[in-house]
């Protein structure tokens, strides 16, 4: 990526990169369980005050958590792609979210301590640092995720256990 | 804190402590100005799905951080209280939010960094370590404003960018 520079760390950190993965890739497991709670209808219909339907807003999530570590990993710039045409069932969305969890640990490896607080610009316009690009993007699934708990409990379906991982 | 034993990490770490404080108290400026962008009323009495106003799950915000964060610097045990009676209005429940904001920076200074790796027992029942149970801390945090986005959307008010830190 062309505006990464090398910016070593000054101070010590707390949180290891083995820490932070697999802290996404529980909160990824949860959003699974979420998907999979929504019937398949109400999966790409249902929506509340003009947001998006929960299988649009996972598509977005596809879109930005492995391609978003790919790039990190490899230094290229990925599009950002939420096309839905491939994925118009929930088994197809399902199988997606596992071929990301795959991809993301197969990334996250290539992706060296030193290198968390080099500076980078995701999907070519997002600036940040490695480690605070990464927690946008788990952030973002969280955020969203959250909107998916009211659109079940809307439908009077119970959501999975927040803290169940 | 009893359960608390010292637990050398064996990985170098990507996530500085000041990293997290300024990624915590970011989410919380915007925490704040989700609840500044309720109407009084509907703070206090609106809902979807049977779930609890935005003001109730607030006040189980509060409850958490500062008394939280206090609890881990000081190896005391903190109860859970989330008690309404003393925020019954929206401008007295920014008020604890700003205090609550002053007292996680006071006592988050005091937490040196080799204690993040440590187990502890958060309010006496929640097993993890420190930097776990503070991610804990600020993904609760945004699972719970997500749904106060739909709250909004839901009144027909724009909520604050996501990313708007």
């Amino acid at each position: 990526m062309e505006t990464m520079t090398s910016n070593t760390p000054t101070t010590t950190s707390v949180i290891s990169s083995k820490d932070l993965l697999t802290h996404w890739q529980a909160h990824r497991g949860l959003t699974r369980r979420v998907i999979e709670a929504f019937p398949e209808k109400e999966l790409f219909e249902f929506s509340i005050g003009g947001m998006r339907p929960f299988a649009k807003i996972i598509m977005e999530l596809l879109a930005i958590g492995a391609p978003g570590v790919k790039e990190i990993a490899e230094g290229t710039v990925q599009q950002l792609n939420e096309d839905l045409e491939q994925a118009d069932t929930k088994e197809k969305i399902l199988a997606l979210w596992d071929e990301a969890t795959a991809t993301i640990d197969q990334y996250w490896a290539q992706i060296p301590d030193q290198r968390f607080q080099e500076k980078i610009m995701a999907f070519g316009q997002y600036e940040g640092t490695v480690q605070s690009t990464v927690l946008y993007y788990i952030d973002n699934e969280i955020h969203h995720r959250g909107q998916g708990y009211v659109y079940l409990r809307a439908l009077g379906i119970e959501p999975p256990f927040f803290w169940q991982r």
